[in-house]
């Protein structure tokens, strides 16, 4: 049975995001008011063939702890495992 | 008051993400196994000043629409929108 599941890698809080940064400065030159910060992550869509929900999340997260998300920097979060639709 | 609002920025699905088909192919060389698809996506944290949670989402989803998303290849949802805890 494949699942889709949905996956959120972002920087540690105490990481610099100088990606986020430059964002924010972009959106100030652009005449946008009251942003106070960007923080920028990755979002991922991981479809897996599995026996239940929990083995997805399992393959998930073992996906994340090896390659998706580097375990210095970065926090992942899985946010959401579903039958995929076809 | 200030909000915090998550963004999911992700290519629409006609578009070939050779990101996600390059993570593909490295897990499979990792040896995981029941993969079948991997599509990267972006995801956003935007700390906003706003009135409201809808004026919160108004900006997310104007700054989303002017810079943070492609409208020719990506999506975007706005997921959250919180007052940020401190």
């Amino acid at each position: 049975m494949e699942f889709t599941v949905q996956i959120r890698v972002t920087l540690r809080p105490s990481i610099l995001d100088p990606q986020g940064k430059a964002t924010h400065h972009a959106l100030e030159q652009l005449g946008f008011e009251g942003i106070r910060s960007v923080r920028m992550g990755k979002f991922i869509a991981l479809r897996v063939e599995a026996r239940s929900e929990e083995e997805a999340r399992e393959m998930a997260a073992a996906v994340c702890g090896k390659l998706l998300a580097n375990p210095v920097m970065e926090d992942f979060e899985i946010e959401d495992a579903v039958p995929t639709v076809a």
